[in-house]
């Protein structure tokens, strides 16, 4: 078995080690993150630069290839260069802070599994909701199980959001798979200026979650302590009101064509 | 009215000119847009730097702002701090090529439109099935359609995605409203050396939709010569397997938790 392991915090962050060092207990796994730390990317891809690569190592141990580029980069040059052969999974990890609600669009981490559904390789995304130097060891343990049960099941087209709860081990309630909810951060601008008069602004005030929040989505239940599983693809479309759009097109149609 | 209009292929490009040209009939219209090309930028924002902010001209008229950052800052910033009031519709595009199938999720006229939804303001992203230098003037006018609709019918929630085929006006066969299809770019990477002997790999070959598409999809329709519509919006759960996923976990919960 063959595992294909990124982050969107850099390659040597500690949420990375941990993954590593609890999956390959299981397979082979191949290293491929950022150089620099990626969050809120989203799902940017380089096309107009090349992509330089390196083999890093820490204390003289190889971590693996070094990508200067975003997650989603790191995905596709690992499964298409870099493997040396079929990738069975794609871990991305484990993520300094939640992954939920809205934020989900924003995350390096989730879009590069995102893009492992894409190149038709299942993925788990794993967040753990501390943005503090937390301890990774349980949530490290559960991608290890969580991996297990992809594979068990053969899911195919789905990459499995996973968020674990800050908690110590004996206060997680549970787990539970849950939508992606609509929470969404509070987000202000601070407008500064620079040594030259020039007018700046910098995103700022994006700690707290909004309280718009339905009870099964993935905010609540990671709020009350639960690990939650969210299945995700690569699909935008709101199917919910694509017949009522269609019926309103072609009722206007004179005026639209 | 108060539309806010942004593009990712720049603040100089000729299909935001064309947009704003036609909006401007109806609304005032605020350019808000990036200082260089985002094409593949996604839904990334910027937060580890500040957004530089100046007062673009070209021949001596007033282009709107131009920002150092993304789509998606642009329409943040827009909104939250630009506008000096509240933003009706916010249209990105007209983009150079299409946006239809997986590509929906690298765009950054997309991801425009839906960092709109996301902030509660109705959007239309409008691109141009061609990569030469194409006359935007019919594109153009059907978003001042496109744009008259969703505001009549006071869509809430969605962001609307239309693809234009680059037809003669005669040729084109109708609109249609279609989900987001699962066409991809066929992409390899050239591995090349660089002058000191490092490897680097450049995304190569991104011209051709995969052929594995269902036939109401935007990439089907539009290669019919359709004009087509998708509502999406920024929820990636995939229903579909959402309770299958959660019976399997209940049923293998010991090995999970």
């Amino acid at each position: 078995m063959r595992f294909l392991l990124t982050n969107d915090d850099g390659i040597y962050a500690k949420g990375l080690a941990s993954l590593y060092q609890e999956l390959s207990r299981d397979a082979e796994c191949l290293v491929v993150a950022p150089e620099i730390e990626q969050s809120a990317v989203g799902h940017a891809i380089t096309i107009f630069r090349p992509l330089m690569v390196r083999e890093a190592r820490k204390n003289g141990n190889a971590l693996g290839y070094a990508v200067a580029g975003t997650p989603a980069d790191c995905v596709k040059l690992g499964i298409r260069e870099l493997s040396g052969g079929p990738v069975d999974l794609v871990v991305s990890g484990i993520n300094r802070g939640a992954n939920v609600g809205i934020n989900v669009l924003y995350s390096g981490t989730v879009s590069a599994a995102t893009e492992a559904v894409i190149l038709g390789v299942p993925s788990l995304a794993i967040s753990l909701d501390s943005h503090k130097d937390a301890d990774y060891t349980y949530a490290a343990r559960f991608a290890r199980k969580m991996a297990a049960f992809i594979l068990r099941h053969s899911w195919k087209d789905i990459a499995v959001n996973v968020n674990i709860p800050a908690l110590p081990e004996g206060e997680i309630k549970g787990v539970v798979v849950v939508k992606q909810g609509r929470a969404r951060l509070l987000e202000n601008f601070e407008k500064r200026v620079d040594p030259r008069d020039n007018t700046y602004y910098w995103l700022a005030g994006e700690t707290h979650l909004a309280a718009d929040e339905s009870p099964d989505s993935d905010a609540s239940a990671l709020r009350q302590g639960y690990i939650t599983v969210t299945p995700i693809y690569y699909d935008l479309t709101r199917y919910d009101v694509l017949k009522e759009l269609g019926d309103k097109v072609k009722t206007d149609m004179e005026s639209l064509f």
